[in-house]
């Protein structure tokens, strides 16, 4: 049987009903007063999702779009700029960096481990010309999340110095609240949080960071976010946007609020701990360091000598459910599962069943079937 | 009565229900085989709609992104380019260009005429170290079309210059035979006749282009093609693309497919011819140049002290028909007739008769009621 899939990877994510029927209606002039309304309403709407007062400019591309916008606006070429590295995500931002000549101090960590703090406090000290922090808060291909808050709050005590963030799989799932951490530039995805299929992506962008455009001369021009801002400012785009990409983000942003951003943080957060203690009660190892583990994926080791390609092949043979393996050096070690955006507690449920199914299909379990299940089942049901 | 509007502007146009439920689809995962089998099959057919053994890479952004891709791949700072330029489009290729630091040389002819192409193979023949020529073959602000072959068969004559158009309201709509014609760079968007909502944007790339490409040294990183060959050698793509788009992109090449190049091409030039005359036996008169009117759009005077944005709004309200006006300095001046992509006969008379219709409420008819539509049935009626 076909045509029934559950996407569980780190996007794209589920799409609700009413998203996908809004995506699919007839475009209509991307000039005309009705899809002035329709910006105007997501720009709003997404300012409150970054909990900003800043602007938050749409731009139709991939989040890689988003966040190499966010680093040529505000940056020139031979600025020192400091970016985190522990994932693959951490790793593109870099290569970003240096295509567009900037002087890079790279502080890393292992994959799976979070960056420290520390290390950006002390550099920050010592090197007073550091234009720009650049970090991945949901570091997608590990399943870690980085300490934001105390990277950004560092920064912002620094006049010259800004703040740019991927939160690619973080808004709409982990709480970002941009004006109150200083965070300068948050750069995200449609295809995550936003519960809607890939095509758009956002960049926010604080005062502090339009001080930082005026100074910044790299060349650009479809991402130049001046224009994005001039054109936002009267609820139009520069250039012809994704129109019903457009319909569809206006009403997943309105289920949004309509849940509220606790609601959607707790239920985040509580699947995050279903999924993580169903896989050590099944003797997994969680592959994220205790306590860094993303509310939106969680990294798994295929331990005992299993494969995580294999895992990840029954799953979706048998099951329908697309979870997704590890990148580079990690493929066939780790397997994630993404649980973010449209999840409910079912899916968690599915999820952890047909993992626990996998493995005994392969003979390998460690605990006896139904451990994982009502691991989770017990967490699902626990009084917020 | 609302929710019944048609669009005849030149982009976004009407999309068959056929590509909009493809778009309202279940997203799938990026980087599965299902995937990997759209991206080979949409390839193929836009190499068949380019009428090219080259590449056709698919950009998720705007026509925009597209064009601007196509000059940083191939150009280096301070290189020398031709810029035609007779209309919004043109223009904003010579800002691109210029914000790359390219050494730009126009080409120009007042809004509603042709380049004309003896000026480009002057200037060609004079100076030997012209690296590309950048013209726009449809003009969507005037609805004049450039006589593309015969500048690119000079371009072909000269080893190191490249040949780069902007084809966006051409592809689709009129023949673009690039590896006849020697075009080197053929960019284009998804909301014009490929018949589909805007948020993909393509790249067509010759040899000749990406052996520019190998000396090119401008900075880039989303927009780098080659990470988009790389991956699209493996029917992939470097970035998550728009999984939606893609459906709706795969459906519509297969419906233009069934159509056949040359129907498509038939169509849109009887749909031209219709329009144009229906105007002109109503006393109206056509803005572009005779013989240069694009086969995709129409733009017509709004003489005898009409105001073109009146009738506009007129038509949207009165018979909720989207027609454009004038942009910049031809604001309320002309009005512009998209009829290209999903558009049929039908279509076409309607049009005509509401713009009779909306001059005749304003008290302007030179001719009786029924001379526009009437002019139109004889050449729809017309044997190919």
């Amino acid at each position: 049987m076909k045509e029934k899939l559950t996407l569980m990877i780190p996007g794209p994510t589920p799409v609700p009903e009413r998203v996908l029927k809004a995506l699919g209606k007839h475009p209509i002039g991307h000039r005309s007063p009705e899809f002035q309304e329709i910006v105007k309403s997501t720009t709003n709407l997404l300012k409150w999702l970054h909990q900003t007062k800043g602007d938050v400019l749409t731009i139709t591309g991939s989040g890689t779009a988003a966040m190499e916008a966010g680093i040529i606006n505000t940056l020139s070429k031979g600025d020192k700029v400091i970016c985190g590295e522990n994932g693959k995500f951490g790793e593109r931002w870099v290569k970003v960096a240096k295509a567009y000549g900037l002087n890079v101090t790279t502080v890393k960590a292992p994959w799976g481990d979070p960056l420290d703090p520390e290390s950006f406090k002390r550099i920050l000290n010592e090197e007073k010309d550091i234009r720009a922090v650049i970090i991945t808060h949901s570091e997608t291909s590990t399943g870690v999340i980085n300490n934001l808050e105390e990277i950004s709050r560092a920064v912002k005590s620094h006049q010259n110095t800004i703040m740019i963030a991927d939160c690619v799989t973080s808004i709409g799932s982990s709480n970002v609240p941009m004006d109150k951490w200083g965070i300068d530039v948050i750069a995200s995805g449609s295809q995550k949080g936003y519960m809607m299929p890939p095509g758009l992506s956002f960049v926010a962008m604080s005062q502090k960071a339009w001080e930082a455009n005026e100074r910044s001369n790299l060349p650009k021009f479809y991402l130049d976010l001046l224009s994005y801002k001039k054109a936002a400012d009267k609820n139009s785009n520069p250039y012809t946007p994704g129109v019903n990409l457009y319909f569809a983000l206006e009403e997943t942003l309105k289920l949004m609020k309509e849940e509220g951003l606790d609601s959607i943080f707790k239920r985040h957060n509580k699947h995050m701990k279903a999924t993580q203690e169903a896989m050590n009660s099944m003797g997994l190892t969680l592959f994220a360091k205790k306590g860094y583990g993303s509310p939106s994926i969680t990294s798994v080791v295929a331990n005992n000598n299993l494969n995580a390609e294999e895992i990840r092949k029954y799953i979706k043979n048998k099951f329908d459910i697309l979870i997704a393996g590890g990148q580079d050096h990690l493929k066939g070690k780790i397997f994630r599962i993404g649980h973010l955006g449209f999840i409910n507690d079912r899916d968690i449920l599915t999820a952890v069943a047909a993992i626990e199914a996998a493995i005994e299909h392969m003979g390998a379990s460690k605990k006896p079937l139904g451990t994982g299940v009502s691991t989770a089942v017990k967490i699902l049901l626990e009084k917020d």
